[in-house]
């Protein structure tokens, strides 16, 4: 093909927040497609807390990105050549497609997408967003593994994070009582007033055990933790009896150049009968059309809103996937590659 | 009544390690029992890590022990004199009793015991431990919090104490394969050649990361914790997919004088799709009737053994207690206060 494929490929493993020379920004043509293959050019990219743990060197649920090898991501692309009778040109599909400006594919692990739900449009940064894997994690964390149920008191740490937002939206749809915890007033605001949590604390101005102490009279039912360190801790002082403390990220530790800083309160779960369980979004592969089936009619009814905070420009890479680390994305976010 | 009371009574909340100044040792003539009250003769008190956790003045599942009070603890005692109508003179029962010599009572809590099982005379300290809360804390622990079936790997710490002893002989009954954490030669020896624990980890000189992953070649399945730390640190490292962690106890940070260690390993949980739960055996108190019949039974089949540490003297009491502490105890640590 006569296309020019620029990629960013692992050159160090990252000690602390990961910078641009822990990347190569190299550049090949595109190969035409070998037989069964086809060629994905790449319009947007997923960038996930999760792609931090895939840049070191430990045994994990997925193998590390190799030294050399293209940093990995989920995206979304356009065929644009197919030898491969799936497949056609001009198909939309997502999947691991990687830093990239372009894919190639043995089609393994895609899935196609039509950019619509209950009849409408929709932009396709929502299949990355809440119809996409962030969502999922949303679906089967609050309700498989955290067991949220109507009158529950939830409580949601990266309230205004791609994966938060969807989970307090759920929770509220179950009947349950939603306190969000985000920074920033901006972020607080928008999930009261635009997502219908019930109330929502700002980590940094607000004295967060005071807060939930006053929003949690009840005591915490179910803690949906993306952020790990202190604000764990706070949060495991106020679980009710038979509490679930679903793990499902700890942004604050990703980058932290000492220890991970273990929840000095996990007593709390002896004290009160209650559990902290983890999971990866992967282990419920199985039922993925199940959740994205719930969310597309959530928000086909207008339940459910996908909220994307999305920067233009595969060079800019770095920089951006650290605006997770910094707490400055505002949404789920995205890095648009090409229209 | 003709008799006195010797009794410990709280003095000072201790920071760390209790010491003897924490209590007041006082003496009290035994009054004739009011309307519906027994006075009970105290033989033996049980001495367990919870203990300490009571001198706190901090929320918890139970009220703190208040100063001036005599310090709480649970025993088997003989009724000595009656005004209520469902206790005899000579009756044996187990309850409440506290650290003292004669306790009035007004029969609530109080549970008869006959002495016996399978028609064969059993020592009464082992209502204290393998047939009592030890016991109970060891089968619901396992079997309900810990979910373990035939087949899993479960790794006990405290394996020669009160509750872990318990619970490698439920496993083993139970087909598990199960490795022991204790400390010292002579009760690593004791597990594996007594009990029929198929490994014991000897932390006091073993390399216990190197050790678990000798023993445990598909992971951990269930991991019973009674010691919390360190051990629990290195545990979490070798979680097999779906494990349950059961937090019982954590005896390494009870009398800690800086913050609780939590668990810096925990996102093991996230990895493994793993869970940690806590629980208190009072929240089973509804089936503590079907947990005794099953040990009792096992016991009567020769599957089940009990081993207590019996210290003579009710003025031996602090330094008896701190003998947990210290890990000098072996079997269940009992203060014999009178024949």
């Amino acid at each position: 093909m006569n296309a020019t494929n620029h990629q960013f490929r692992l050159a160090a493993r990252p000690t602390g927040l990961p910078k641009r020379t822990d990347w190569n920004y190299t550049e090949e043509p595109v190969a035409d497609p070998g037989p069964g293959q086809l060629i994905i050019k790449i319009l947007y990219l997923s960038l996930d807390p999760a792609m931090r743990g895939w840049m070191n060197d430990a045994r994990s649920y997925i193998e590390p990105v190799k030294i050399g090898d293209v940093m990995r991501a989920g995206g979304i692309g356009r065929v644009v050549a197919s030898a491969n009778p799936e497949f056609a040109e001009g198909d939309i599909v997502s999947g691991m497609l990687g830093v990239q400006e372009f894919a190639t594919s043995d089609g393994k692990g895609l899935t196609r997408i039509k950019a619509e739900v209950g009849g409408k449009k929709v932009p396709l940064p929502v299949f990355i967003s809440a119809l996409g894997m962030p969502g999922l994690t949303a679906y089967f964390g609050l309700l498989d593994v955290g067991q949220a149920k109507s009158g529950d008191t939830v409580v949601v740490s990266g309230a205004a994070g791609a994966v938060g937002m969807v989970v307090g939206q759920i929770a509220k749809i179950k009947g349950c009582r939603v306190v969000g915890i985000a920074g920033g007033p901006e972020k607080c605001a928008y999930v009261v007033k635009e997502l219908g949590f019930d109330a929502c604390i700002d980590y940094k101005s607000d004295d967060v055990k005071k807060a939930l102490h006053q929003h949690c009279p009840q005591g915490v039912n179910v803690y949906f933790d993306n952020v790990g360190g202190e604000i764990l801790d706070a949060v495991l002082i106020f679980l009710a009896r038979g509490a679930r403390v679903v793990i499902c990220g700890a942004i604050s530790q990703y980058c932290s150049t000492t220890d991970v800083k273990g929840p000095s309160n996990y007593l709390s779960l002896l004290v009160n009968g209650a559990r902290m369980e983890g999971f990866v979004v992967f282990h419920f592969a199985a039922r993925y059309a199940e959740g994205i089936r719930a969310m597309a009619t959530w928000m086909a009814e207008g339940k459910l809103k996908s909220k994307e905070d999305i920067v233009e420009g595969l060079e800019t890479f770095p920089e951006t996937l650290c605006k997770l680390f910094s707490g400055e994305n505002f949404g789920k976010l995205v890095l648009k590659v090409a229209d």
